[in-house]
């Protein structure tokens, strides 16, 4: 079996992350459509352009290179270029880098794929303007108009920023792709979380990305002198947050499974001074699992539990509902692959939920799409310190290897994919 | 007995709340030296000079009007003329009309009294500059240092608002007296919070102004990403804020009494952002009790509370104790001549800590002082909401008035007064 090489891992991975690295926090600075983003995609197509493969960038900024014959349906290993501001060098990177290296094995050992390999480093991820564009175009899930209005944080105009990045904002929607183009979708990705590390776990197989709700909720009572209001006669509303959120281990408990989350991730008091009983709490709820009738459940029963509060403490109750995205499922088939590949390679595995957003997600529900994981040291990632060992670089990309080469070059797997 | 004269307390309350006053919001904006307030104490002054009382300005910006025979200990009436920024009309004023309106019903009676009678408007009660200026000056509780230092909010120094007022900074130390000249010191003020409202009692004999500790306390645990930090796997601090929070019932049931209070009045979480683990999270504890060995027990019971939620959630506790003001306690024999007052007028009444500050904390310890409440509609105040009933206006002065009769006419009350 041909093997990758991890010296040459090691050096892309450096090389592409020097577009936007910035030397006092050591941080990578790579938002989507920046001027560092654009030189990263042409770097990347510099590479495809010396292993030999087709290559181009399609109408979102997605970098697709391709290796193997026309007409076929495509195995596509993907991942994002752009990065969050202050980023580290592995996510995104590391499954667009694997994917180059995959191609590489297969050229120096003379094998040709039976269908075409697509190796694509996607674009705006990150969400800089508030989707996943590059994903979203290829399978269909971006509007002209969403296009039209979409903005940063800073109210920078996507449009604006496609163009200066010499792209036709509205060629995004020639972007797409057919499922019937596609016969696999692989998505390689370090873990960005704590589980793998802290179980000593080589290859997180992803089963599905979790969905997500995220609640703006108010509570509203009656702000009072601290010392003149006995602790009795008080509407406290940030006493009405705390027991809410007391009760989020009950509440994950009886409706939820080791897979759900509940995070309260901001909270401002009005008037937020120290003498003075809060009179209003504004705080968010972000709510996970990996099943669409469990999100229901725990949303069902944080709306129960800050009702009964609310009366219990004499306060006002709101809430708006941001947003609901449902969780979505990886393809049962490329992950009984992934993990039979995996057991044969001897790495130790776990299957788990992706609690994060990925490119994978939006071809779900398009194609057959699965995703893997490598550990992240501690857990951390969009910070400077991320780290991923290279020895793990090593075995997902050697995985990925033997996956795709199986998807692309024997004829028997997955004989139903592309037709779909 | 002589009768206060309610219509000629709403005409003077009215006339003095124009200083300041905002047509917008209806709320007073008298400030300590701001031009307002010492317009308001000119006006005052004049008031005093229509009954033929000595007046003056001394060097703390105190306006007091003397009424009777000299080289004896005074009784002084006090409360603060200045305002917060949109406070309301009766905070302070109210004690202050409520002594010149005592000193118009004796000399239209024809009584002269046996001590003389003060009338003080107190200065900066309300701490724009961060004390009570006009208080700590009599009682011997400033410094030249602090006077230097001292500066509001925006960084204005105390002695250039002293400066533009007419005032010479320095000269707030000769506004000392000695408590051989006082003979009793007495406060009527308006509640500001909600307990003779709810309970509908007129007077709030005050037994003693409740002590205060502040704490700024900080939990530092590790900011994760919402999604694929697993529940436990995380070192959220929120979390061990909410913990301690839950416990505040508990803490206070078992070490504190009912005139405890805790309360978090400000929170803030870092990053603040809605899908990250919070990693640190910022709070403020405020404690008051009227026993000070309550408060340390309150205080070690937070701590106790605090560094066992930190090693179960893994995060780091500080904290720095920002002040600690001990109670202050109003005089028994005071108390006892305003409750035998208030029998005998036939006002319902209870015995009630004060929550919040006042002139008469410096007088505590100083002379016999003693201070009693009229009711808050809802307990507010500070706001322009601001409303007592205009007849608990006319109880509250007409108590004042027969306690000060008593104290200023009769030999016999209070023997040992001023020679302590």
């Amino acid at each position: 079996m041909p093997q990758v090489n991890i010296d040459r891992i090691e050096r892309d991975i450096t090389a592409i992350s020097r577009f936007g690295f910035n030397e006092s926090d050591r941080g990578v600075y790579r938002q989507g459509f920046s001027e560092a983003d654009m030189a990263a995609r042409q770097w990347l197509r510099e590479q495809f352009e010396k292993l030999g493969m087709e290559h181009r960038l399609d109408g979102a900024g997605n970098v697709i290179g391709r290796f193997g014959p026309a007409g076929k349906p495509a195995v596509m290993i993907a991942s994002h270029v752009d990065s969050v501001p202050a980023g580290g060098i592995f996510d995104g990177v590391l499954g667009v880098i694997a994917g180059l290296e995959c191609v590489r094995v297969l050229k120096e050992n003379g094998i040709e794929p039976g269908f075409p390999i697509e190796v694509i480093g996607t674009s705006e991820e990150e969400g800089r303007f508030g989707g996943m564009l590059g994903a979203q175009a290829m399978t269909g899930h971006v509007t002209l108009d969403w296009i039209d209005k979409a903005t940063d944080e800073r109210g920078y105009a996507l449009k604006d920023a496609m163009t200066a990045a010499g792209l036709n904002p509205h060629d995004a929607l020639h972007a797409y792709r057919r499922p019937e183009e596609i016969r696999a979708f692989l998505e390689l990705h370090v873990e960005q979380g704590p589980v793998l590390d802290t179980e000593r776990t080589t290859i997180g197989i992803v089963e599905g990305i979790s969905g997500v709700f995220k609640w703006n909720c108010r509570l509203i009572g009656k702000a009072d002198h601290a010392g003149t209001a006995p602790m009795d006669m008080r509407s406290d509303a940030l006493m009405g947050m705390v027991d809410f959120a007391h009760e989020i281990t009950r509440i994950i408990e009886e409706e939820g499974t080791d897979k759900s989350r509940i995070t309260i991730g901001h909270v401002a008091c009005k008037p937020g001074f120290p003498h003075t009983v809060p009179g209003e709490v504004d705080f968010t709820i972000v709510g996970r699992d990996l099943d669409n009738g469990v999100m229901e459940g725990l949303a069902n029963a944080c709306r129960r539990v800050l009702s009964a509060i609310a009366r219990r403490h004499k306060l006002k109750f709101e809430y708006e509902e941001m947003s609901w995205l449902k969780p979505a499922h990886c393809d049962r088939d490329l992950m009984e692959l992934i993990e039979r590949k995996t057991k044969e390679l001897g790495y130790s595995y776990k299957i788990m939920p992706s609690g994060a957003g990925h490119d994978v997600q939006f071809f779900c529900n398009h194609t057959r799409a699965a995703m893997f994981f490598v550990p992240s040291v501690h857990g951390i990632s969009h910070a400077p310190d991320e780290w991923t060992h290279w020895s793990d670089c090593e075995r997902g990309t050697q995985l990925l290897l033997e996956c795709v080469m199986e998807l692309a070059c024997e004829e028997r797997a997955l004989a139903g994919a592309g037709q779909s």
